[in-house]
């Protein structure tokens, strides 16, 4: 057995801490109210100390059943995946779980926007692909290939412009293909 | 220090647990997708047992930053708290935190759709009440009642239908007051 305190470095979140930043600007600015969820845990054993905070003494972590992020924009739902690959010509579909694509397809039914914000570390270029590409390319996965190619994500998605305030500001990605009547 | 383990029993959520089959009933009737959150927890230490799953053993709850639920219907963003009073002629404010309401005003200012689901234990009733009629009421609480009249409740809010599948049918009182054309 290893054990490992959770800190900061060790979690190698970069590209999701950059989006609660940009989500946390997006609020401020009140342009939009999007959220990550926290982590699915099974919790199966607390204990209250006197005085002091509950603890919680075990538990599991659980797998997800929807993606990380959700919100509302301009009165539309809006929902994504984020995910990155050290990969520099293509991005490995084995990133997504089979219930993600399925969380993806029922809100795409339900007429809510549905995406994936994908990452190439090496290049540090951040692309919107919307999931209906993901859905087409993740359902022909058993026959064909396992990844999606970089591309045919520069083909169907569109680069994020990066920058410091906001960091990641895939809002602009989302007006222009989503909204395109309101800009 | 007293030590509990969770179950079904002691978790004491009739109203999440019915709400959660409700939205079980409605994502596979392709009506809506809604989910509960989970519940948010600071996890300090992970231990990794060799052929095993990770197993947590310490964490804390933390405070949630908006509302339990939320999801897609019709296209259109929907947010909300569930909360069971035993009291029989009001409904203490004191269920809300700050930031939940906080949480409603950012979502009515994207133009989504925020309400509460409010039960009466004793009387197993269960209203749904539009969160701008919420926001007044908790707004005024310091300088005005604690609580929300039972009667006001009745008023403003609407009385959603108790069933066997789909238990807590929400989503026809929100087609009445938030669909009316669609009717
Ligand atoms: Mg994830
Ligand atoms: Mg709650």
């Amino acid at each position: 057995t290893s054990s490992k305190e959770l800190t900061y470095s060790n979690r190698g979140m970069t590209l999701e801490e950059d989006l609660n930043v940009t989500n946390q600007y997006y609020l401020e600015k009140k342009q939009a109210v999007i959220h990550k969820k926290p982590t699915p845990v099974q919790i199966v054993q607390v204990d209250y100390p006197k005085r002091s905070a509950a603890v919680i003494k075990e538990a599991y972590f659980k797998q997800a059943s929807t993606t990380d992020y959700n919100g509302v924009y301009r009165g539309r739902y809006l929902d994504f995946e984020a995910k990155e690959t050290k990969n520099k010509t293509s991005f490995p579909l084995q990133n997504f779980h089979e219930h993600q694509i399925e969380h993806m397809k029922q809100v795409l039914l339900q007429n809510g926007i549905a995406f994936v914000i994908l990452k190439f570390v090496v290049t540090d270029q951040i692309f919107l692909l919307d999931a209906t590409h993901l859905i087409h390319f993740y359902d022909q996965k058993d026959s064909n290939r396992k990844s999606i190619r970089k591309t045919d994500i520069e083909k169907y998605g569109f680069l994020i412009k990066i920058g410091y305030h906001p960091r990641i500001d895939y809002l602009q990605v989302v007006d222009s293909v989503y909204f395109p009547d309101e800009l």
